[in-house]
């Protein structure tokens, strides 16, 4: 495994078209750092070349990685040609830069924090169709943030039941009722009958309300031909949207879903069942922010960021990381939490959705951290309310209303009976 | 998060038809065991009910899972009524029992182990199309291990020099050329220039050699879409395989490959790049056991199985498990690892791959370990010979050969001298 070290070069100064990646090398005992580091850059481009035929193939190095920086506890920068990669293929970039490189014997951890995408990479990825705007212009709502919820129990209702659900939150106040990530066609809740009755009950509110609504349905499929199938479906049926599980389907399903999804007009909500098995040690494998960075070039235009208060492992700067990175046109360089610079040209911002946990009186704080432009989940935060789904979304309606409008949420419980009750059962913390 | 403790029931008899998953748990200080433990069945089935609503949905109980055994070091089982999923769907499946669960804070770390996958599922699922004996048949090769070689460096070669490699080992005597995980169509190697080129000298190297020589394809693209486009192009030209990255490409999109494959005539090879990320850990993550039979299921018909003495993080055991799994027909328990009894059905078997760092001087005690029912997949340790790729692949074939001719490396290498060559350069250990 000889030539690790020649990966290794602090004094190159990376090319504004290299793509660059932000990772966090442990070294083993036997290795020295450079070899440990130069492993990485080894594996996840040319692999070992300098011994390989003498120097037979010099001109390989053109695509070879580079570490050009190190700083301190383990944290480095790779820079990779752009032309090492197929511009938009997502599968083959995480190929090399996230690929055999994590299990090596050369490193004891490896965690890929951070990616700057480059230009050529950007404009070779269709992002968001809708982003942020195209979104709230569907339900003419300028400046609150949205509101979803996914009923509870997760699976095992009937489509009725569930379908009656979307109908008592629509018609409370809520914008969106969503599928969980395990709801797809099973027999207790078959997926046509589903988009069927509940877009029926969803005109229903639509009319009570005066106001828009619309449903998040679950397309993850066994093939990606019944996944288009199903989201044509949804078209057909008048639907807005096509939810999928982009980890368990996978990237290249996404991008397959966003580019008939321009066809069919249908926006996507992105569900991130899975990234805990991969993201949750923050010295080992692939970060939140990538995954984040990964959709918004994929093309979903609503994506959880998770709440540093739920029930999820999701830490207060991670959350608001993703958020930047997936709603801003120019990042800036975060060299505490190792976060690179990122300039999305025109590619369009992904709607954060907070969420995991949340109920009433947890939303003036979400909104004090994350602000306005995001969209506001809650599941059991919602149902579990002790008078009901319905009760539950006018609680959240309200406590939403209420932070808009500079109220304490005690102030708005004295005009709002479930809202008083929801502080009731689930208690309230002012904001500081 | 009330009732987290109503889904433990120790005295659970799993129905036949369950879905069974194997867990080790982590226990935060703030939690109890049992509250821990329910937390995974809860939130990777149904999620909390007991509090919402009341008892409304009590026919809801019907799909949720239960911890129905637990034992020690934080291990337990769970039991999932097979109703709870959408048979062949692998993405729902997987967004229930390895997705939020992951990143609970009511757990401190989770490690899916293995899952008992019931006659209803593996029945939903196609398998592979050809299994070890159809791959055999392809080759007529009925009992040595097949050989295969991915050129290094990995990327940066052009067409040319890289098909000249396939050239080269095809006639040294290895079986199949392989692309590597991070070659697709790149600029300085095209994909379509590539199938041409190295399968109009694989049919040179077979009449050359009298013997059946083919090439594994990576087909791993920006959409499914693209992926079939190239798949149905290698079969146009003539070739036998396609290779997909199944994690960074995706479940869903590893089986529509599979399901158009069967029009095709193709078989798949699955390189498992990212799984490091998920499963380096042994006590958090999703298992590479796991994705054994994950891949099996969805019909690929060669998997890399890493090996032990490699440079990849690869314990012997976890080895042999993968091999058991996806080759056997029916799996007894293991309860020292907490792998789970399986009845494969009709399900072919899929092709191990031994990968990860061998050279010649390590076959004897790969087969001494694996038997002959694998693959052999050499990159640096066929490249890396001092006189070249023909040479290295000559060197390989014979220390094969040797070891099923019972005679040892010293031996053979007297009347080979690339292999001679070959043990002068990277050393030898005789197997004990």
């Amino acid at each position: 495994m000889a030539g690790y070290e020649d990966f290794v070069d602090l004094s190159y100064k990376p090319a504004k078209s290299d793509m660059i990646v932000s990772f966090r090398v442990g070294v083993p005992g036997w290795e020295t750092k450079k070899r440990a580091w130069g492993a990485v850059a080894s594996e996840s481009s040319i692999g070992t070349w300098a011994k390989v035929v003498g120097l037979k193939y010099e001109h390989v190095k053109k695509v070879a990685a580079k570490v050009f920086w190190a700083g301190k506890d383990g944290w480095i920068k790779i820079a990779y040609p752009v032309d090492h990669f197929e511009y938009g293929n997502m599968a083959q970039i995480l190929a090399s830069i996230a690929g055999n490189d994590f299990g090596m014997k050369a490193v004891s951890s490896l965690r890929l924090q951070d990616v700057k995408w480059p230009a050529k990479i950007v404009k070779a990825f269709p992002g968001p169709q809708f982003g942020i705007k195209g979104i709230r212009k569907i339900f003419g709502v300028k400046k609150r943030p949205l509101m979803l919820s996914v009923p509870k129990p997760k699976v095992g209702m009937t489509t009725k039941e569930h379908a009656q659900i979307g109908y008592d939150i629509w018609t409370g106040g809520l914008d969106l009722l969503k599928d969980d990530e395990n709801l797809s066609n099973q027999k207790f809740n078959p997926f046509e009958k589903r988009v069927k009755l509940s877009l029926k009950l969803r005109d229903k509110a639509e009319k009570e309300t005066g106001e828009k609504k619309s449903y998040l349905i679950n397309v993850t499929a066994p093939t990606t031909d019944e996944m288009l199938r199903r989201a044509k479906f949804v078209a057909r049926e008048g639907g807005e949207y096509a939810m999928i599980d982009v980890i368990t389907s996978g990237w290249t399903s996404v991008r397959t879903l966003r580019e008939h999804c321009a066809d069919l007009g249908l926006a996507i909500h992105a569900h991130r069942a899975f990234h805990g098995a991969f993201d949750r040690n923050p010295k080992h494998g692939f970060s939140n922010l990538a995954v984040g960075e990964v959709v918004r070039l994929l093309g979903v235009d609503q994506y959880h960021i998770g709440t540093h208060i739920g029930k999820m492992v999701s830490p207060k700067h991670e959350v608001l990381d993703v958020q930047e990175h997936i709603t801003q046109q120019k990042v800036r360089e975060n060299p505490v939490e190792h976060c690179l610079a990122e300039d999305w040209l025109d590619t369009k911002p992904v709607f954060p959705v907070a969420s995991g946990g949340l109920q009433p009186g947890l939303i003036p704080q979400i909104i004090d951290l994350l602000g306005t432009e995001i969209m506001l989940q809650l599941g059991g935060g919602v149902h579990g309310h002790p008078k009901g789904s319905h009760a539950g979304a006018i609680a959240m309606r309200a406590a939403l209303e209420a932070k808009l409008e500079g109220k304490s949420l005690e102030e708005a419980s004295a005009s709002c009976k479930a809202l008083q009750q929801a502080m009731d059962y689930w208690g309230y913390t002012r904001p500081r």
